[in-house]
């Protein structure tokens, strides 16, 4: 670990805006700050006024600012620029200040773009994905754009028909009694503290019929779904993986630097102990 | 010194607003934070948009906001409410945000009037005062508003003018020939890096007639005003004073914690290390 340089009035500034600001982003980037002596530093906030928030973060040159719900779409007609992975899903996560322009990212899509590719998932095989929140928007929209073809099962019907509609994929209420070789959970079943724990988002017939069992949950990451899956031999994709390379590419575009992925699954596990 | 926390959701930020930012702020600051192990941080910034700088203060929740030239007219508008220090010059150096609320003062008169008091000043003795800048204003209206009468002596006629005109004080464009038991320099005359740095803004003799003499050059501390004061067995008030005093305002307004004359001594002394 490098020494970060004091606090000095060129040390640039990365926030976070969040309806219930947690402890996690704050911990993970000024931790991977201090391992790559980098002069900066960052600290989770939350504002009653998004526009006026987004304008002072151009005009007190703060260089990034994480977005969470409520404003993912809100701040769109805030910035200068949306690139592609937010106007995919005209949703944002990252925005990037150079010298007051303002460019908006996605890097939830940008992370299931990557993991696509670096899991060589096949275009051919089709998939079922369960969910219809903004996640499940982000994941869907990036297989689609990656020229996969699939099925939404969304318990409310009006969100998973409309994503469907807008992937141009099928829409169902329920994925009982359906089978695809690509299997995606973008619920919060399996989640830890949740009432749906201990379910699996798919049943071991699903798993078995599937050939990749992708969750997007990441606490745990071993949910039942990923470990009724590794136990039938599938090749998964943990919400693990997701988590850090959205935040790893948020780090990026920040700061110019990538961190490696054992230095990302450092980062989180220390954000993680908060 | 005591451990500050490691940075979290629910660390304050103060920040400053200057055209050149320096480091002196950030360093003093953060020192002092250090020094009690509060949760804060300070650092010095820039904008090209002052009222959207504001509003993005107001709306982050950034706890506080020191301001300097050019912007400390230009932000009355944009606070909530305008405390006595800052209405009696219109002019704000500090702005204290409480959920919300923007409170304007000017450390730089609320200074001022401490020492009048502390170094018991006789309201009964006529001021002259060299200056009619910004600092000039402030020092003056103390003055005034503690009962004084007075003179402004300033090379700027049209700025003397005015300012005596405000305080309902005499002007005259040179002070010499003038005497008086109360000497004030608000000029830069004898700051060290200027054109002057080897002149007195007051000749021998017009020490010699003083009872008191005011310096508010802080760099050097010991101006050739001030040693030549001493020299003379005269009661000395010197810029050191003056800008303890006005940072220490300024962090107890932030803070909540009032440090003692010796920890704003020290904290300075390092932030000049910089």
């Amino acid at each position: 670990m490098v020494a970060r340089p004091a606090l000095n009035k060129s040390t640039r500034l990365c926030i976070s805006l969040a309806a219930r600001p947690s402890n996690h982003g704050t911990r993970f980037h000024n931790r991977l700050y201090d391992e790559f002596g980098l002069d900066f530093i960052y600290k989770a906030m939350t504002t009653d006024d998004i526009v006026a928030a987004i304008g002072g973060v151009r005009a007190l040159g703060i260089r990034g600012c994480s977005v969470s719900m409520p404003w993912k779409e809100a701040v769109i007609p805030l910035v200068d620029e949306l690139t592609p992975s937010a106007a995919a899903i005209q949703s944002v996560n990252t925005i990037v200040n150079d010298d007051g322009v303002l460019s908006a990212y996605n890097t939830d899509y940008l992370a299931i773009e990557q993991l696509i590719t670096t899991h060589g998932l096949d275009r051919a095989q089709p998939v079922l994905l369960r969910g219809s929140g903004g996640m499940a928007r982000a994941v869907a929209a990036a297989f689609r754009d990656a020229g996969f073809r699939g099925t939404i099962a969304a318990r409310n019907r009006v969100a998973g028909t409309a994503l469907a509609g807008e992937l141009g994929w099928d829409s169902t209420e329920s994925p009982d009694g359906l089978s695809a070789p690509i299997i995606v959970n973008v619920t919060p079943i399996g989640m830890s503290g949740g009432a749906d724990a201990s379910q699996q988002a798919f049943s071991d017939a699903q798993v078995g019929e599937a050939s990749v069992v992708f969750d997007v949950v990441a606490l745990p990451v071993e949910t039942p779904l990923i470990r009724a899956a590794r136990a039938a031999g599938k090749h998964v994709v943990t919400g693990g993986e997701v988590i850090a390379l959205q935040a790893a590419g948020q780090f990026a575009l920040y700061t110019g630097v990538t961190p490696s992925r054992e230095q990302v699954a450092a980062a989180e596990d220390y954000a993680s102990r908060a």
